[in-house]
């Protein structure tokens, strides 16, 4: 069975594995203080062209997620997320756990506007503080978004301005940032993070990493102290060589992105087939993600060789899908994924 | 410098790397359900001679201590604890974090005894359970403790068997676990473990793992939705396979016992020159930790060469210190530092 | 001003006032072991005609719904409750402060039904236990809901019934409670209510006490530790005889369903001049609180006289308004704004 | 029997309960904003000669603990407390439950020293943040202390600059603050507490109220979303003229310290008796408890007719007691009993 249902089924980048081999037995201080660790960072700052800020390196993203919000809001304030935000759908109430209410915006493709924002928060502070609702503290976005959409520089600005107005953080959630960042409609750049953000990730689980993720702050009111809430929520690894040596990989050279331009020009590839056999996708796709909805009957012939993820019934005869691209496919996977679309679609 | 200062310097035991290339391009499911960690947990099982428990991969010390109580215990309940207990002294108040309140008994070497907890649970429940004070719901102990000392099976059999009177879960930090059980003195095996206390863990970070945890869990109701609980926390990774390989390697055969008596014979071996040199020991020595009491001149003069862990100073003209050997540790280093006491000790 | 927008304007009924001044110098012990309140849970246990039941008394409604939940759920658990809820609506987050993520489903009129609650549970179940998600472990019913609108028997028999197959609570909110008993339409009892939930709360604070929730307990895991819950989440009176005396004076006769009945009087009375004057009601009422929906131009010039709760703009020209008639409400009050309607209403 | 043991034996100042029934049928709004909190507010300003503070009303000493160490602290950070702290010895672990440490400093009599304060910070910052520890962030003190001794303004001064040192905020718990402010030995004011510290409170609930606190912020952080703090853990009375009447009726003359000179003459009164029969104290006594140590066989003849704290065995034949005076304490009870300590320590 060939795997295309999510962007983690491979281990990780093989430069990756050798660099932990070659370095294997220097001894190195731990939690967040060896010398992998300082150059990963240094990488990143470049990347960033961005002096004033910290990053830290984190395990998933569910531990970034609720590690990055407990840094950033008083009890009594929530995020305002997508009711499609990871957040919500998928991470077992972490955020919730840890105290704060989530604050939902029905999604549009995955994404929420800055209009939304804007109008939740004129009715919350109407009148004052309403002391019987949750503050909106926060605005989380994931960039892509869990269906594969972008914000554009624009929508970003716009929603930076509207949470500076109403003194809140603005937080993306860039578990697959690399796929964002290289697709063909994308016009944002690491330094436009960096400034229309408070705190942002830069995903590597999904792109190369064996796990990791590089949260990058620049607010100064959530970097304090946050070394200390890593440790307190579990997310300090002592041997932290092993994220640092993974991002100082990644970004020492352009293997981040390198990684992410392969995922993405096969999804675009696969992309073109389905506009040419008229199979619909259900949302729009630059990245590494692709929804088409497949007739069923399609969908249960290729089942024996490929595994998809079911999203769910899109009517009775057809059915919405996932397929992942990732930076570990393989390229002759696509291409008979590609045949047997061509083959059963004209038959 | 040669670091001895504590057991996490090196990275992963080379057997784990070359596991992670061998199967690195294999696409595995995630989360927990990937092969390598099914078969990591039937080698525990065999490992332990028990059938009837649940096995979770965790990624830390903090984060398994966290998560394991989260699990345990209702909201005014909390736990016992040496008051030199990792999740007291360097855990940054995780366990607060989550709501619990550690009840701390003096220890003695490390240890702590079922009197101490027999005589507190008294107290607690003399005249009923007293509503104004937190209820002791388990007993935290670390099996080697933070100063190398080990408890016996007679010593664990009744705290066990206080637990069992005041319905409170028996919980083993093992995080040196491995370095504890091949002790000349011990006489413990996995299955007592296993029997004796509710939920335990096996320590992979600082046992040959590039990091790890491996908690055996006995007690049904901590079972009970302890994945959704790794989930919450953030500690859940999405290629599991990083840590089911890791324990695979270590348990398929003999290794993690191989990499735990290496350590231990290297300290026996120093621990024999401290003998013959006068230079007196702070805690009872059987693992791969000893803590002499070194007079500062010396201690100045191996320091241009060593790295040791100053614990503080004993009086005005002697330090405490703690030596660490890993399974990483190379016997010629020990031989080195063996041969410098002589020098410096006979000056 | 006549205030009719909530119920919480006056005091308490003076029986209460006086009880306090005839027993003010008794000296009692306090936390919750004074004779008041042992009588109090008395009465109480004979109006619900069961023994074996847990009575707390708590200070408010939020206090309450935090407390109950807290000794409810394990940590990865959630509450299932209308959208309309009160502890999703207007309790500032106090539920997700303890940990717990809201499972929302759509209301009808303030209410959910057990086929809603049932879709959860299977779509939850399905597959088994979906560890990315909150787990559903209670189910949150307000009776009277915050529109006013009321359980029926047969509808709380399947609720509790789908409650017990997927091994979740049944929770009822009954700030409003009496006034709900006491509605021509009500089918429940007292003992009904202890039969068919885990907990549920009889309110004090809009029905007669100065403040004051009587929470009825028949689930035994639930009261395990509840005192020392309340004690922790800083609910437990040091001077309990304060909330004892208000429940025996409510209890102790009928006083408690008398003062719900002199309300809904009154409601009834106002709702059949809405009737007459053709002035839509947004919920059915049979309670306490009227919901019409008033012409803007009527609701200016009643202003000048009365405070209504405005609920929001039902479109230009008219507005949703609350009316709540209380234990307190003056007839002749009621009388006044009768007759201003009259007039108004045929200018 | 005539109560001694504790301080909240009886229900309220009586012109509290006249003032309830000639206030009760006015219609007032809710949660704060009714006009009797205004003005109770209104006279705390003035007896603090501070305008610009926060003055919020709670229930009871715990929840006024936990909601001002919620909106004080970062998640990382604790509260640093004598280890006689009633936070730590008799809550339940209610601040744990909201995710803090405490950092437990050994009292003497129920005091902790700036000296104290000073080494703790100065070890946690030495080499910058111990990121592995809780962070010292609030000192937590009661005056009157557990055992009713008292600070210094002297002493508090200097522990208010060691917090302004470190960036702590203190806290002081006044629930017994009355008793202190009127001792012989005092030297504070309610503006040295309210310049010296960022937040303390006045207890009510042990001085002439049925329940309350006041609580005074002057520290604009602590101020931020206070109320939406109180809300969120259940601490905001729907009928907050419950708590604003109180306050009124006790500071609009001056009858809280009328009631606290009150009991401290009677305390005082005995104490002179302790003096001339040669009953020792535990604790230096000038406020409303005193701690005699007395002979058991004593002892055991007056508990026939009086209620004591029983304390602790101070040795075979002496037992350690609190005694306490409250407003409510009748003379003719403290003559009565004075008569038979002189009957039975003469026989």
């Amino acid at each position: 069975m060939i795997y295309f249902n999510n962007d983690y089924t491979e281990g990780a980048h093989e430069k990756i594995l050798e660099r932990f081999i070659e370095t294997n037995m220097v001894q190195a201080p731990g939690y967040g203080f060896d010398e992998y660790s300082k150059r990963a960072k240094d990488y990143i700052k470049t990347a960033t062209k961005t002096e004033d800020i910290d990053i830290h390196f984190l395990s998933g993203g569910t531990q970034t997620n609720l590690i990055v919000i407990a840094a950033s809001l008083r009890p009594y304030e929530g995020v305002i997320t997508a009711d499609s935000g990871h957040i919500h759908t998928l991470e077992t109430g972490a955020i919730e756990s840890i105290g704060h209410k989530l604050l939902l915006l029905p999604n549009k493709e995955g994404k929420i506007t800055a209009t939304q924002v804007q109008e939740l928060c004129e009715s919350y502070w109407k009148n004052g503080a309403k002391m019987h609702q949750v503050q909106p503290g926060m605005v989380y976005l994931s960039n892509p978004t869990e269906t594969g959409t972008l914000y554009s520089k624009a929508e970003l600005t716009t929603l930076s301005e509207v949470c500076k107005k109403y003194e809140m953080k603005l937080f993306i959630d860039g578990a697959r940032l690399g796929y964002g960042l290289v697709a063909e409609t994308n016009d944002l750049t690491l330094q436009d993070l960096t400034e229309l953000t408070d705190v942002y990730y830069i995903g590597g689980t999904k792109i190369g990493a064996l796990f990791g993720e590089a949260v990058v702050i620049s607010n100064n009111e959530i970097k304090r102290g946050f070394r200390s809430i890593i440790k307190q929520k579990g997310g300090l690894l002592a041997k932290s060589r092993a994220l640092g040596i993974q991002f100082e990989v990644l970004f020492e050279e352009n293997l981040y992105f390198d990684l992410s331009e392969h995922a993405v020009k096969l999804g675009m590839k696969l992309k073109e087939i389905f506009k040419e056999l008229n199979i619909p996708l259900k949302y729009e796709a630059y990245t590494n993600q692709l929804f088409p909805i497949l007739p069923n009957k399609i969908l249960k012939k290729l089942q024996g060789k490929y595994v998809f993820l079911e999203m769910n019934d899109e009517d009775e005869e057809n059915t919405l899908i996932r397929i992942c691209m990732t930076w570990a496919t393989k390229e002759e996977n696509v291409d008979n994924l590609i045949n047997d679309f061509y083959k059963l679609m004209k038959e």
